[in-house]
């Protein structure tokens, strides 16, 4: 929503979270028309009693609620079309404000509502299911807001993504930057990774994208192989793209990311043209079995071990027959440390196109969570494989 | 931080968030200070320009910043641990207004603080990174708040989670509990499930659980199979517990899913005892040399049918030698789909320990986004075992 709103140039202060009570929603109200002319709510349009807002909002307003004939039918309509009867607690559902406009909802029930109920406050609601919010944001919204003189001038921004470089390092490389008027420069922490915000506010993205490229080059710069994408472009997204222009092919073998790494990779659409699977190989004997890793290396060395690793990424490539095979085996914990293998301890194996292996060892600390651990390894794994993609470009 | 709130007992009605800038972060401070007495701060405190929390709030408070030494120190300590140096930027995370405590980090650098600048106004500030935060507020944030007098009563809850039926239908199902005053019921709704929340303030566990565990009961009975588990049992919990009871053990085959199956049951620890791994059969190729599905199979029927989700659940059950083998292969889109198969079309297989076989259609809809049609289609293949796993018990 933040980025939507960017991206009309309507500038977003204040977010505030509240429960479902009716009148600490109305005190949220009052010190939200005190300080912004456009007050946008999701959530609390469905059809439970603890599902306020509409009433809450028309109450704080003085506006008599009227049941809207044509909502009333549209969720009947969509109750039947899958073979189900309409309860009657969606009768709530259909009613609106006297003077709201209904802002339609394509594809769920609740419909939210475009209302004006007093000068220099602007109202929009929307369901809290995030796909139906999108869809009525950009069919409906959008058009409404630019009817209304916003999205003249935007604000337009580049988003930089870093891995292998903490926050405070890269600040401190970039320190500089941040003292920008046109454009800004901020940094702001990904999940695991630091990013760098580059902003700038025009009429013209000609314009706005002029001040933006060359500071961008700048910070690409200096940051140098720690820089790996833009925007919507994570790592699963920049590997692919290296593939796909190389014209080559990978397969992963997953121990303890339990296939974390294929998942990831195959959020891009169209994955399948240089993603071509793998092997969950959780349990030895899959190991074994499915990659050929030998029972001896295990035994000598241990499931988590540079030598594992690496027949893991040999085996699954060949099996696979793709041209670079990638693997994970490691501790995520939060059992299974030893003082000599802690928690966070992940091997990440890679096989080349030339048939060469190697393997990599990371210690991601005994303090961070399963999840987290996992999560750095996938993208451990993929950054190490971006890096000779982009040495072999 | 609301469920832990709530094991205080501390009520908790309002959270807010602000972008950086000193003007509306302390007339954010000033409308929290007229409503609560507990205001809790996260981010903000790191090294960069736009790290404002501290300096904001001593500004706002009226009290001199200065440089905490042990903290500084400890700073300096963390980075050579690393191997690396300490930039001048870090040394802003040793400011500390006069009169605050230090709010100890062990695994980052930042600290926070603990601070009553006025009577009837505590402030507690934590950095972001969620695992530094959750230590903090375990290691000293508690024992704090208790010796404050907070956590003699404390708000229980149960929360039950349902698969396989949707909101208002659960709703009007179980309509006559939202009445209740003690325990309170609410329903709410999860990643693609429904939830209903069952609560009640007690001095003692023991009384809060006495008038929650009836009512639980009686919403279990009536939802029947479409209730799955309770509050952190997931799908991927619930199966595996199942699993475990039977002494059972399960492979996977995923293709649209490309390692989601396995990943989200690889969350839980000790997942090694019943979960082997599985294929990832992205590319039809891997789908026949990996699992057997035989290539006149996917000429006559498509990668997307019965008969593919059938032969990669038999072929993944047989080759990983587990009891059990469930399958995923569909349409996640937003390319791919055409009229007789869409986006959203997903079929289940499901290969059992007696060698029967059998699979499932699900249509998630065409306006369903990749990220979500990809995440149902896990949980209703989890859902399907659970129910088979059920029915055999």
């Amino acid at each position: 929503m933040a980025q939507e709103l960017a991206k009309l140039g309507i500038p977003h202060y204040y977010q505030t979270v509240v429960g479902d009570n009716p009148m600490r929603l109305q005190q949220v109200v009052r010190i939200a028309c005190e300080r912004s002319g456009l007050l946008i709510f999701t959530g609390g349009l469905g059809p439970t009693p603890d599902d306020l807002t509409t009433e809450t909002l028309a109450d704080y307003f003085g506006a008599p609620l009227a049941e809207d004939a044509a909502v009333l039918e549209d969720i009947r309509h969509k109750f039947s079309r899958r073979g189900r009867v309409m309860t009657p607690n969606n009768h709530k559902q259909a009613l609106i404000p006297t003077g709201a406009q209904v802002l339609p909802n394509p594809t769920g029930t609740a419909p939210g509502m475009i209302w004006q109920p007093r000068s220099g406050v602007t109202i929009l609601t929307f369901p809290g299911v995030p796909s139906e919010m999108k869809t009525m944001w950009q069919e409906t919204a959008v058009p409404f807001l630019r009817s209304q003189g916003w999205g003249k001038e935007q604000i337009y921004s580049r988003s930089l993504r870093f891995w292998g470089i903490g926050e405070s390092t890269l600040a401190d490389k970039v320190a500089k930057f941040f003292d920008l008027q046109n454009p800004t420069v901020a940094p702001y922490a990904g999940k695991g990774e630091v990013r760098l915000r580059v902003s700038a506010r025009s009429t013209s993205e000609a314009a706005a994208m002029a001040a933006i490229e060359p500071v961008v080059a700048q910070l690409q710069e200096i940051a140098g192989a720690d820089y790996y994408g833009s925007d919507q472009d994570t790592l699963a997204v920049v590997v692919g793209r290296l593939l796909q222009q190389q014209g080559q092919t990978l397969s992963v073998a997953e121990s303890c990311t339990g296939g974390g790494l294929g998942q990831f990779l195959t959020t891009a659409p169209g994955s399948s043209s240089y993603f071509w699977g793998g092997v969950i190989s959780y349990d030895n004997q899959v190991k074994v079995n499915l990659l050929g890793v030998k029972p001896d290396t295990l035994a000598r060395h241990g499931a988590v071990s540079h030598e594992v690793a690496q027949q893991m990424a040999v085996g699954v490539r060949s099996r696979l027959n793709t041209d670079w095979g990638l693997s994970i085996t490691g501790i995520a914990g939060p059992d299974g440390g030893t003082d000599t293998k802690p928690v966070g301890l992940v091997y990440i194996g890679i096989a080349s196109p030339d048939g060469q292996v190697d393997s990599v060892e990371n210690r991601f600390g005994v303090h961070r969570d399963r999840d987290f651990i996992r999560w750095l390894s996938v993208c451990a794994a993929l950054d190490l494989l971006r890096r000779r993609l982009q040495s072999s470009n």
